[in-house]
């Protein structure tokens, strides 16, 4: 089955006061994103803190997320790993665990070349959902030129996608579109380019931005054929997308206003990680008011 | 003399298309600047290709744009170079030609602490007029912790400040405050967090943004005490500063907004950078077209 | 207990052909440690390809050596990881299980302060075994001053060391054994500096060498009051300790001296890894040989 | 003229107490590589901390050079710099002053690709001497696959070459060697891997190890056919080899070196740079009083 076009929300992982994986609110909040419409949610991603958990709670988040969306949207599953054989292994239990793709990006090192290739070649071969490549320089210190990324779609499964946050992401989009025609490709990076990659020919966006509701207004107003709606709730929004997109906080912040959403109980995020400080929640505050005024 | 507070114009270096230096333009551009009512404008940074000129060129660049401002605006110079001496000397020579005050980032490579701070100290030895630190991790990888730069301060000359730009800007900013009370701080980071950063305490901002009467409006907004005048100003300018703060096209978007509006002859960036393509051209006839209407 | 002075052998970690795990090879090659005279053996660091291996094989790998050394020689156990949770409980396991020490790399991204201390002092709470600290920016990019390493041994377990690897070695294990005279200081980086580290006050190494007979000696001829026996073997030694400390391939010439010497079956490196070339195969004919005859 | 193989010294700039150019000590040292046997000496490379000087020095430093040298054997000019037009004009600048080659490092940033190519293709346009591309990864982060180099000779002067940095040195030279068979190629990195390039078919080197006559007799000894004496000679030296190639105080190391040499009268690096500490001081003694003895 290919990914729906459209919104999917990057799920955070909740944890308790005690940095202890809090499975009710996980429950919780993959509901909260089902409720907003998103075509699919996506669990263990860079957002999710994946790289600060055990593969226990790695593989209980997996199971728990997708026995919980129980169809209602696509879920799909990050399982980046330095190895070859380590990422194969988890591409197999995902699809047996059931869910819609997985998501991989490169090993921080690599670089674009046939080793690589042989790396995502292997761990697709033989899998039967989408292979997500994850094009995200920021994260792992690894370019992908779009004649890699178009090359590389050949030794992929049937229905793989580009999650493209390398920016400018607008014309790289376009660009890889004209490379390889039929390859799905979805933005990130907050959202915060999300009216500009729709234009350039994008299939939607995968993130992580804690109001989904707004990202499936701006997706739909824009496949609706009403790019001025589109680009109106687009600028409305931006200052919150802007704020959710910083560095260092933007975690502490999305899982602030999910806890006050009521999507999860806590908003602990493991350490070592930043903690909120009183002058960055006080800028939430305002900018939640202006939004709930939108 | 202190820096004024208020809105600093980081100029661009405008070439021709030979890439050859425009010297008319670039007193056409510095009019632009002053005429935009900014406090200041400073040659010689980051948005200003400072490092693909030749030091002749960089003579050229502070004498013409020292000599045509003629004390209608504050003129800072950016000096910042691998070797004290060779900044001692740059420093030296900016005072003779009649800047306000210098700018000095930490040479890549070092770290802060007691080599560093000497670094600082015998730049600003003797000098009679301001140095601001440019505190900007993401261009030479160093990291500034706030109680370096609050000591800093003791060793710099009268009225010397910080330009920070480190995000999350609003934080660091409020905690800089306390632990240096009489330490001006301007923001930076092309003002796509000018608000919050006037809200922690800022002084101003000192950044390339091409339509620097907005950033002024927000300021005075900002400290004529209507707050909500200056957010409601910020946030429709929103989209055009995140747009032109993107990496890697972010030069070329400017140099092209000045070019339309008459400041430069052309937008030619030296090689090597990115060249604009035609899907940021086309976002950004959109983005303009938007803001005229604003 | 404490950790012996002397040598500490680094050990890879065996895969068959398949890349899978090969535990008869795993127990082979820790009896070649043993057999080598060392004092310990150090599993799944760095060279062990441990961020290789998902957390099962990391276990299978910590049991198998440390039952298969019963004792003859010390065994630490790396447990580095992203999250403060997941490395104490690695470092429980790890006691239970029975291992001598951990060793613990700062998180990628953390920088020393008060946060990264936290991390540390977390780790080893309540820790009945040495906690070793390991200094080495090249692999993670965080820096560690001598200031924070002397700080941080007063909220580590008894016995805790530093595995120093920041080069120049000798002029901070000097330093640091000044700042901090009760801590033990081991170096690294394949034993290149070997003799400088022991001169400059180290108590021994923990390194990957391959064939660490040679090691052994320097440190027996260095401790046991022979300079220029130790110094003479050290330079005997260096063109292979040289060698075999290259960056991309180093890995590849140490396992395969280790199978050249019989001590594991198979020289298969986990993709994504570099494989080697017949030039560098060649010069290790000629230096082992060489070797053989010294 | 094309670059004759063999050893090329990588020259200091001499600095006094004050750390002004110091052009007497220029002359010595530049009689000293010349007295050494070398083929050729090269300024202003990262040895000679050219990123420390102002362009004037730069000038100054060539200058002298050339002219001191009278032609008794090769001086070739690093002349890196982040623009194009700006690399251009220094590289007619040293054709004019009479250097026989100048050598280019790839701009920090840069990646291999058709923009870097045309930034060595425009400053090579019309230059009637060699150009040296520096692969020195480590220096500024740019990777040069063997392919980008083989096809970039196609655009460069007439017996232009690579100075090939980017370890494991030999398998790239041989790799390079046959994609270009007449590309001549030089090692670096201070003379560590010398040997096994010069295995691999390297033409000589180009490096700033402190007593060149020893790599001179490394080279003669080769290339007369007696490769037993030339892996002696290496050995022999390996540890002083290895020693003045350590990061953060190589430099100073090496300054201190040629000051007992009595080739130049002071050790001064310009600030901001390590300074040589009593453990580093120290070992230098031991190594110079075997070397002496060799």
């Amino acid at each position: 089955m290919s990914l729906h076009p459209g919104v999917h929300s990057v799920s955070v992982t909740p944890f308790a006061a005690d940095e202890s994986l809090d499975e009710p609110a996980l429950r919780s909040v993959v509901d909260y994103y089902v409720d907003s419409g998103v075509a699919g949610v996506l669990v263990l991603g860079v957002l999710g803190e994946a790289d600060r958990l055990s593969d226990g709670e790695r593989e209980r988040v997996q199971r728990i997320a997708i026995e919980h969306v129980r169809g209602r949207v696509q879920v799909t599953v990050g399982i980046s790993h330095p190895a070859t054989v380590v990422t194969a292994e988890r591409a197999r239990a995902a699809e047996r665990a059931g869910a819609t793709a997985v998501m991989v990006a490169p090993p921080a090192g690599s670089t674009a070349g046939p080793a690589l290739r042989e790396h995502f070649r292997r761990v697709g071969d033989g899998l039967s959902i989408p292979l997500v490549v994850q094009d995200f320089p920021a994260a792992g210190g690894v370019q992908l030129p779009v004649e890699f990324l178009a090359d590389l779609a050949h030794v992929l499964p049937p229905g793989s996608a580009i999650k493209l946050e390398d920016p400018p992401t607008a014309a790289k989009i376009e660009r890889l579109r004209k490379a390889a025609p039929a390859l799905p490709i979805f933005g990130g990076l907050g959202g915060t380019a999300l009216l500009q990659e729709l234009e350039a020919g994008s299939d939607g966006t995968m993130t992580g931005f804690a109001l989904p509701t707004i990202l499936v207004e701006i997706v739909e107003a824009h496949s609706g054929g009403e790019p001025e709606r589109a680009r109106s709730r687009f600028e409305t929004a931006l200052p919150l997308l802007v704020f959710e997109a910083q560095p260092v906080v933007g975690l502490g912040v999305r899982k602030e206003i999910l806890r006050r959403r009521g999507a999860i109980s806590d908003a602990t995020a493991r350490q070592v990680a930043a903690c909120l400080d009183s002058r960055t929640l006080a800028a939430l505050d305002s900018l939640l008011e202006i939004e709930a005024r939108a």
